[in-house]
């Protein structure tokens, strides 16, 4: 039964899940929040519903972001490039983004008798983003069901994995990585050097990776730097 | 030190406890999510803000919330009357209300390097409002201190106490409430009919309530019946 609804993105991560669950979901929302990429990220998100038919949702949080520091909220030329551990990354932060995002989900769930809000948080983000956490995803998840009276629960089926593991279940289930948008940057194509770049090309690096890139060679660096390429 | 963000309303309980705490509270965050009665609330918010010279923000949160269902977001005349606890009540919940608020002010106290989120949410509300009840808080309190790395905890004072405790409380601390609103209707004057109406009445029973209730005998009669006057 079609009793879930998802935060989609339009990223790698929150698409492979879109049709990995794609008979469970009922509902996807996307969030805008005003950071760089959210316009790209939008329009594959946009894609990916039309090509499975399910409804979307399009929730303009930026006013309830307005009073946020995180230079993903202020431009593309404030993005730091290198790898997505690296210290300079923590700017990036938007703080307590999923705890608000799953929060409104939660509620706009119950509002549609959906018992389920699916999120493809994954293993490897929460060196840099807390609330990407297995400890902080199952307070949340209590807190949910708690705060709806037991009527909608979390379910984030990626937390222990990687997006290497991600890019593998999206494949196996025949994901376009093509319509798919990652770069932080949020230009014509994908920078090849911030942090979600370099990411993205390590998880795809055995997998068919469609991407156009501005600077392969640099991820290829900062990964091999690293002894991750 | 001011190191605390208080969620304040405009009621009676968030400006007891913007009172009580004024030494701690830095800042206080009024949010509009498109409950009738938000207006009347931010005018007394403001005048309580002005008088302690706290800074306030307005959060306009209505385009997240636009897609809930709830007779409280839907217009002065959907919103029943009689006593808080009767099951018609139950239409003026707001789903996980208090879990996007909460959420949303964590985001807003680490932006600002602000360590503690403040809510006067009480007992009593949790037998309609599963997101006031003591469990909600406790797991979204570990939730809030997991996401932000640490850096913001949530205080809520009042969760055990009634709203009478919090009226003796206000009173002790020379609360003015006829500079705070509570009637769901949102009309000239409160209406003494609602269920937030006659919880106000009875929480101000043994104190100074400086209130004009349009049917005030209308409220006691339901407190008779319930034999809780």
């Amino acid at each position: 039964m079609k009793d879930s609804l998802l935060i989609l993105s339009g990223g790698m991560d929150s698409t492979t899940l879109l049709h990995h669950k794609r008979d469970d979901i009922a509902l996807a929302i996307c969030f805008n929040y005003g950071a760089n990429h959210n316009i790209k990220e939008f329009k594959q998100a946009q894609l990916n519903c039309d090509m499975l038919k399910t409804p979307l949702l399009w929730i303009d949080m930026q006013e309830a972001f307005k009073h946020f520091k995180s230079t993903l909220l202020q431009g593309a030329t404030f993005v730091p490039e290198g790898h997505y551990a690296a210290d300079n990354m923590a700017q990036t932060v938007v703080p307590f983004r999923n705890g608000i995002l799953l929060s409104v989900a939660a509620g706009i769930a119950q509002s549609h008798n959906l018992s389920t809000v699916m999120m493809a948080n994954h293993f490897g983000d929460d060196a840099q983003y807390p609330d990407c956490s297995q400890n902080f995803v199952s307070a949340l998840s209590e807190a949910i069901t708690l705060g709806t009276g037991g009527k909608v629960s979390l379910y984030a089926p990626y937390t222990v994995m990687t997006k290497k593991d991600i890019a593998r279940i999206g494949t196996s289930v025949g994901v376009d990585y093509s319509k798919t948008w990652s770069c932080y940057k949020g230009g014509e194509i994908h920078c090849g050097k911030c942090g979600t770049c370099v990411e993205r090309i390590w998880a795809l690096k055995e997998f068919n990776d469609p991407t156009v890139y501005e600077d392969k060679e640099f991820a290829i660096n900062v990964l091999k730097e690293k002894g991750e390429w």
